[in-house]
């Protein structure tokens, strides 16, 4: 094959490389995926939807997937043996934003991480969100998913001092323009100490979260 | 002059002809000003900086000039007779914000209309806004202007029952895009009830509110 | 399931949540729907296309589908039972411009307005407006969708003194841009008194409508 | 000098080289002009302020200038001996659109066409246009200058039935995008038989019109 | 049905109301086009696929239907009485412009305009172009399809002393952005006497062009 | 004044409100920082130029500026007393996203962290980088300013374990569209564990480093 | 056939009319491919997807197709009888970027360059570019083929004194905009040296890489 | 001073670091080029305006200024002992693309190569680029500069065999954007064997220019 795997890139920084699945057949995961077994790696494959998973698992049964995180996953626990700080939040917005948050919030658990999720608390009835202050103080960093105008990063920024890691999602209609409203909105947050990743990448937020979790 | 004006308008749309001062010298909003004049009208014009209102004044010096609203006025009590149903709140996010605020309260005061302010309140501290709570619940129309992510429009949407106006403002930097990103924020809001207007157009959005608030 | 509905929002907003049925199964409108059910509140579903409709008609077959609208509703006259001021009109520019315009003038009627429509009278034809003037002139708010250039609610704005509302419509090709070319023309309206939500957004425009009728 | 003037583009397109003097200084302007007197060929200049025109002036007396237009011009008379058709119309939207519509009036003016102007007649007043549909039909060619939301030409496209060449212009603010909401409104016009030339260029819309005017 | 058919298009504009195909159905275009039939009207209909023209067809078996042109239409000889004063020359760049080269052809033929074509002539080879230089000077005006980089009106428009109607194609990928390359290159053609309309609209060009034409 | 300070911001999320003077005056800056001080706070004050902090020191001579970094502080010790994890180091690409990197240094540096600058090592000679992987590999938290590409976190991110906090900067001309191309790449980052704030905002970096660096 | 095929092109420019099969049916593309192979030319198909060649190979059974390249040639090997200086290598960033390297690479050796592949060295993982750093330096020119932001070219062109060509892809998903992030990322690369070809455009940076190593 | 300078470069990649001197002061480019001149190496700035040359040089009197190219340089024949295969010709298609063209003109020049000038040569007179085809087909690589729509590098590229890199200007207003419509025609370039560079880097393209006929 064409690949050429960044064996060492755990070492370097942390997390192996993982198998981001949109763009690739069934085989060619298959054969990431075998290649990473030989050298008894843990194996993380996202964006893998129902059709692609079930033929893959007919080749590799002793994957698990998860439909709502559309993620394949094996021996995850290996990944990552050093201990954590605390807990990983995850929140979203409305329920169309949850298989970003499950993305985020999967991964997360997957790298070592004690992983808590809010889900379905949006801006437009800020007392779903409010009810739960406790839960927001005892997190160690924040994952927020928010589509259309993803101002709940924002909210959320101005309630706690732990780190807040916005995730636009591509959810919405019209002048949402498949998650740029909610990527600017996030990027101009009033409240200070947001960073933001990528449109629908629950992944990337997860990564950096575990980054901040795992300090020493 | 090459200038056209609408005479009937006032009678068709409930508002005159206003002059719209951006790109005008102070000539020549002295010739449309002195026309209407002549035909008794009330005069309102926006976007004068403080030098044009200043050679404004020296011909027409029964002019009043708002420095914070960037608006001359004349005789505006002329302009609306008819009763109104409440009092329209205008709300803004920063005290970067303060100056369209202001164009849409001055504008909806000179309209006839009672004009409340709330300003300052943006949603990294959302605990300045839930404490007038009684100011949000007992306007007939609300305004609220916010730049940067825009956000309180939402917020706002989700605590009343009443019309909410949004306007952005190009107040911000980056990726604001000069008011883009408030703009797409409000236009993707998830609260419904909830209209917009062009970027920095408090004139316009006090029109709106005028126009509901004067329903008979 | 992951959904936190906000069965306090009627109360607060005039509006309680509505399912929005875009990116949501048959099954999962069906499982929210059911929830609400139990609340005894009244169900509003909008974007279900009618292949979705009948595989939730078959299990809620007391529901009523409009396919213009590509709605669902249950026992909506139970939603508001204040009275209104007048009656909203809604107007469409072209006849592709029609389900945007029917998603309107339902959730109006299923929120208890009383509706006009008047379709497919754009500008490259005014005479057709201009003949129904009394009718413009009788109603209480308007509502004006339209795609392509989105000229439509300027000139409507420059006839009537009511509030008008602009929905944007993705009807068109090639610089239409899927909305973006009507949505700018209605920002940047010329007639002041008009207010824009987002493309194709119905659904809200109705509910700004509402929010106006509704007013005490 | 850099320049390479294409003295023969008369014979081939009709129209000789004008000099587009935006970015050129007053020297470069004198110098390319003094080249074409030399071939005895009339000379026209676009995009002049005051300023630069009387630098040009004190060089080169004879020629005149108009500031409304921006333009310089000398012989122009001399550009066109062949008949036309009829009259060009060039009507505008607002007082702030003006100066491009006297760019197109004047360059069509000296290009050899009878002009005729109609100016701050809106759509947010159409009686304005409708009460003089008797210059609308008995125009050749027209030409409609619109910023904001440019929803003019369509309304114009709509009444006539010669060829209508729409101008957008850079009028306006926030969500105008420096003309780029009313190019795209005209881009979109659901009037066929009209055209449409780049934002503020009132000279390339006098060119096209002429050479609708010029034909045999 | 929906529909409000603007039936005095023909005496105000030349051009009567033709069906746009694009968003309807067989049956929308068949109930449409009978009701224009009962008028006694000419019917066009453009952007008919294949399949639906043959679901049209057996409707309606008097239709023609053209499949490069994607229209269909019906005593089209009505359309137009009056005389015309020369050719149509319809120019494209590439093999993949055709089509919309094909939808101004057919439309010019059927309004009654004598048309010539010369297709697949672009700026990579322009001795082809040069070639056919008397078929160019001959032309009354000319219409110019080109996708890409959109160069071809611009080499055209130096070449003749006609008018010149640009028409962007939507051929191309990456940052030809559906045809938004060739847009902008067509506005900002340094040709004047160039006008451009909307992506892919060889129907408006080819109004354009006849009124152009059909010029008394 | 307008303002409206939230005093409790500090407690809640561990940093108080921080002026932000690009938009505000001498007198409007001195106005806030007054009142600041009279609550006994520490001020931070960015985005002040040499001019308008001559003005403000002339009123606040207690006050410190740095030119590099545009900012004003007064007993910025105050701000955060609790212990820090280890050190923030800021990395810049070139010469001239030092201003950007200052904002960013200076302020983690006012909230109690220590901080180390490795500045002009831009990925066109990346051996200035790999010189320092000491340092690299010593840092509890890495913030990466960089315009133009702006591929340097990437890099970054690729060789260390810690969080990376990418600083998109304007610096570029033409394609870089001030500051959105390096926007865009840090945003589509193939290393995982890297979020970006907005662009040219060291402030919200150094925020966020500071939230991370805090955990207890 | 409407095709007007250039037969003189590859005396010309060195490179004859090569297909572009993308928008093109089985049967056109028979039919420009027959024609020239009347012509005794080689012939070159790009963007053949899998079914569309099988199609074309049952017909033209001697031609052979490219599933990585989705392309199909015959007697490429008649392209370019001249000598060639030395080698072409082609880079990518990640296997998703293979397709559009191989269009390039196969282009390249159709046209008779020795060709060389270093495949999945992507910015993440730099110690795999480095450790080739003898290929880099051997060649006569390199393609850096690359998606999401796009930063290899930088890389290395800061490497190497040969000219590089950098070609952005598609690869990517959210803010990567089909591959415009990676395009605006390589137009403003920090290390001179580097230009740039169309979004996907491996066809285009062999031909002109050809057109650099066929030099005399 | 914080500039971390790459000495080895010019022995890496054949072009040694130069100053880009447009957010520099006088000051920092004196800085610089000391440092530069310390280590024996020749000095080249570019984006250098007028008033900042003088002051530049009081202190160094020995560099040459050239204001229409705005480059400053020092002993630049030091740069490049190596042999060079043969002319480096410079297009541009109009006399405001001069500067930009002159930036690349000048540094090739001190970069070692034969340089030959062809300005003011656009596709709206093509006769004036076919009269000097010796020129064209005697240049080994060919650097065309056109702002616009930026079709000349299409035109250049059909016509010749050697490479061309096209160089987009920002001349031009409204929908030139700057220079975007330039740079999509000459991405989109019809004509195979143009790679493009940012839009008015005259700098980039020669270095471009200058590997590929430095090639040995
Ligand atoms: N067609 C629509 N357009 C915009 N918003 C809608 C629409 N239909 C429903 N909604 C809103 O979407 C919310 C539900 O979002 P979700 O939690 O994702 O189902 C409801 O509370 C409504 O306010
Ligand atoms: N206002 C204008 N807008 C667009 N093009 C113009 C304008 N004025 C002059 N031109 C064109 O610009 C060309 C001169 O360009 P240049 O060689 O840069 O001076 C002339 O041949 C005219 O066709
Ligand atoms: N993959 C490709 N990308 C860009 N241009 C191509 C590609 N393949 C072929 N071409 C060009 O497209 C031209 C044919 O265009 P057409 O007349 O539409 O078939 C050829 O002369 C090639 O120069
Ligand atoms: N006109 C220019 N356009 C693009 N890059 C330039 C230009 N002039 C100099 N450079 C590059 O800018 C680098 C210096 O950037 P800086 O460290 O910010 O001074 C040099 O190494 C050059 O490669
Ligand atoms: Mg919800
Ligand atoms: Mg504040
Ligand atoms: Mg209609
Ligand atoms: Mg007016
Ligand atoms: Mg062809
Ligand atoms: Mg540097
Ligand atoms: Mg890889
Ligand atoms: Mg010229």
């Amino acid at each position: 094959t064409n690949a050429c795997i960044d064996h060492q890139r755990s070492l370097r920084t942390g997390i192996p490389e993982v198998i981001y699945g949109a763009s690739k057949t069934a085989e060619q995961v298959i054969d990431i995926a075998s290649a990473m077994l030989k050298h008894n790696n843990p194996v993380l494959a996202t964006r893998i939807n129902q059709e692609k998973a079930e033929h893959i698992l007919r080749v590799l049964p002793e994957f698990r997937y998860s439909n709502d995180a559309q993620m394949l996953h094996f021996r995850p626990t290996m990944f990552e043996p050093s201990k954590r700080r605390g807990t990983v939040l995850v929140i979203c917005a409305g329920t169309s934003d949850v298989p970003v948050a499950e993305e985020a919030s999967l991964t997360a658990h997957c790298l070592g991480n004690p992983v808590n999720r809010l889900y379905d608390v949006g801006v437009a009835g800020l007392h779903r969100l409010f009810n739960r202050q406790d839960e927001l103080r005892s997190a160690t960093v924040i994952i927020v998913a928010a589509g259309m105008e993803g101002a709940l990063p924002s909210v959320v920024g101005g309630m706690v001092s732990c780190p807040v890691i916005a995730v636009p999602t591509s959810v919405g209609y019209g002048a949402s323009f498949g998650g740029i409203a909610a990527l600017l909105g996030m990027l101009n947050s009033c409240a200070p100490g947001v960073a933001v990743v990528n449109i629908d990448n629950g992944f990337g937020a997860a990564c950096m979260a575990d980054a901040i979790n795992r300090l020493e």
